[in-house]
């Protein structure tokens, strides 16, 4: 309690009118008296908040029954699926995508081309981008929901609570602020009060297995390490992003795992890129990466390609990736011992070719620490990144519901 | 938001009470009209929160004036120099020390005794320390104090939220539940309601770099690596220790930096502590770590003759030194790049050898990392762990001022 929140009526409130949509979030649909009874707030207070919410189009009654409780069936509450939605958005290096999410979580709409961004110019990515969103947020609008915002993930560093990408060194992309160039182009009629967020692609990838993942509990403390081209990760402690003080926490790729190994485009030497990232295990199985890049454009492509060979028992490919999942086994043994999680996550590309990183990568956990935490396989996979995005604005909508926006 | 705490008003109660107490510590003497102001209620909620902290005795009443806003003086609040305080142990390898300290943050007993715990029986230990501890409180006691509870630092892990040390090789101690062997027998006529906490030394130096470092403002995210006999480190993040899972954060110096280099006591291969530990230090220096340990006990005995070798120009110390600083900037690029801290710190005996450490340290971060973060020498060197400790006690009654306690 170094500095603690104002807390006043008016902040009650809203906390209060939020306890009571995260309650039928995580458990509806509930009746009042179970709302109540969930959050700890007599039936009166909850009756008031929740008509509050019923005016807003945030909550429906769904009629009676299913309230859980003995006694007069009361009108079970569900989370609207007509009010606001959340747009996610991805800027991949070979790809767009686009989706829409409800307040109930469901996909509502969602888009994706291919694309060559590497070393593009912002400017007509951007368009493009925005042109998707429009289409996406038509869909959605045609089924009578409303865009409260839209997310970006980007493969770059994104600066800690702004819109703006310091660098992204796949798209050669540096200190770009996306939401102007979004914003009003993307959103038009809904712009003014939307929220525009952007996030690096592993951060948003580690929300989603967070809030999608099915962990039951979901986990409170993970790393979860992906990849695109490079090597990505997040962190979660407490059931949060640890997103470091500039925004940049989660750089796995580039701690050193052969101090005095290759050098790394990021001026360090030995980083676990050089060991692991694609273009690295490309190399290791005696391929060239940009013939094979040429050859497998569009998103996933060299991925698949490479889990093709490995499932044909291709061994050059099985003994890159070994390699690679010992040197990603080295790396996280310096974030197991710094950060004691309670379990790692493969998720991304590295989720696919999980099968034949996995047992060099826990053969050296084992072999540097006594009772090193399980690594789990992410189910979300590659779609990680796109879901989280959607669903931060829409948790950003359950957190204070009556915020002007969309 | 994602699971809100309850907001009754018994809680909102409890938490102004808290902000009033908070307010007085951070910026104190304030007139009642200050405290008001900072922290946003009106005069006369505000009036009836000190009202009831007076009377506790936790709050005292200085006088007219100094109350820094125009109009009629109010009269002037302060933290009470007669009420609670908080008691900090230190288990050490080579020693036992134990202070208190008031609310007012002010040292108000202190004592320290060498001690060779070095692979001891924990009972005899415990009772050595209870005695000391019983020495302090009843000097603090006749000073009109009254002890509100006991923390202590230990070189080990202790499991998150218990008082149990999981593992202290250095002591050769392991799952030993340290409170029901102190509580009763250090505190005596306190010992009910009094809280007791034990803490992993590194985070407890840490906390105590936190509140009582002196940065203005403090720093929110930083890494602190301290050293006794190993490397020790804790990371704050947002202001708050990262403690992990099972409360095993901040093993920075099992981070391998030599992946294929030596066999390391904990199991793993080329750990930190096997090229920047005190006793490959020594090694490193040509010197033999049992015969200088029986040379020189006592705290901090190897860490003067390093030292003191060092400021005389020896340069078989000072390649040993450099060397370990490389080492320790190796393993902190690894947590710089996972975590993005603000700052680190070196504390413990770490800031009596920084002369020597820094400029090899830091020429490795450059090396690695573009744009490094900078890297300070805590003031509080290796008193930080027996302070924080005490401190954490005082933070437990600011926080929750009126518990039943002491």
């Amino acid at each position: 309690m170094a500095a603690p929140a104002p807390t006043t009526q008016q902040e009650m409130r809203r906390r209060n009118l939020a306890r009571v949509l995260h309650a039928v979030a995580d458990g509806g649909p509930l009746s009042r008296a179970a709302v109540a009874a969930r959050i700890g707030l007599t039936r009166t207070a909850v009756s008031t908040l929740v008509d509050e919410l019923l005016g807003a189009g945030l909550l429906v009654e769904l009629g009676p029954g299913r309230s859980g409780t003995p006694g007069r069936p009361g009108t079970a509450l569900a989370l609207s699926d007509r009010g606001p939605c959340g747009i996610g958005a991805e800027i991949g290096v070979d790809h767009l995508a686009v989706c829409a999410v409800d307040l109930r979580g469901e996909v509502r709409a969602r888009l994706a081309v291919d694309a060559a961004n590497r070393g593009s110019d912002p400017g007509p990515v951007l368009r493009r981008l925005a042109s998707l969103v429009r289409e996406v947020a038509e869909e959605v609008r045609a089924a009578g929901l409303r865009p409260a915002g839209v997310a970006v993930a980007v493969p770059g560093l994104v600066a800690r609570g702004t819109t703006t990408v310091v660098q992204a060194p796949n798209l050669g992309w540096a200190d770009l602020d996306l939401a102007p160039r979004l914003r009003e182009d993307a959103l038009g009629p809904d712009a003014e009060d939307a929220v525009c967020f952007v996030d690096n692609e592993a951060n948003l990838g580690a929300l989603a297995e967070l809030w999608l993942g099915g962990h039951t509990p979901p986990p409170e403390d993970f790393v979860h390490v992906s990849a695109e081209i490079g090597i990505g990760a997040a962190i979660v402690v407490d059931g949060e992003l640890l997103r470091g003080t500039r925004g940049f926490a989660g750089e796995l790729g580039h701690v050193p795992v052969r101090p005095e190994g290759r050098p790394c485009a990021c001026g360090g030497i030995g980083c676990l890129e050089q060991y692991a990232g694609e273009e690295a295990v490309l190399r290791a199985a005696g391929l060239d990466p940009r013939a094979v890049a040429d050859g497998h454009p569009g998103p996933g492509a060299r991925i698949d390609l490479l889990a093709g060979r490995a499932e044909e028992g291709d061994h050059a490919v099985r003994r890159a990736l070994n390699g690679a999942g010992t040197a990603l086994g080295t790396a996280l043994t310096g974030a197991v011992n710094l950060l004691d999680p309670q379990t790692v996550v493969l998720g991304g590309a590295l989720a696919r070719l999980a099968p034949w990183l996995l047992p060099s990568l826990e053969r050296e956990l084992g072999r540097r620490i006594a009772g090193p935490p399980p690594v789990a396989v992410s189910r979300l996979g590659p779609d990680g990144p796109l879901l989280g995005a959607a669903h931060s604005v829409v948790r950003a909508v359950l957190d204070d519901p009556l915020a002007r926006r969309g």
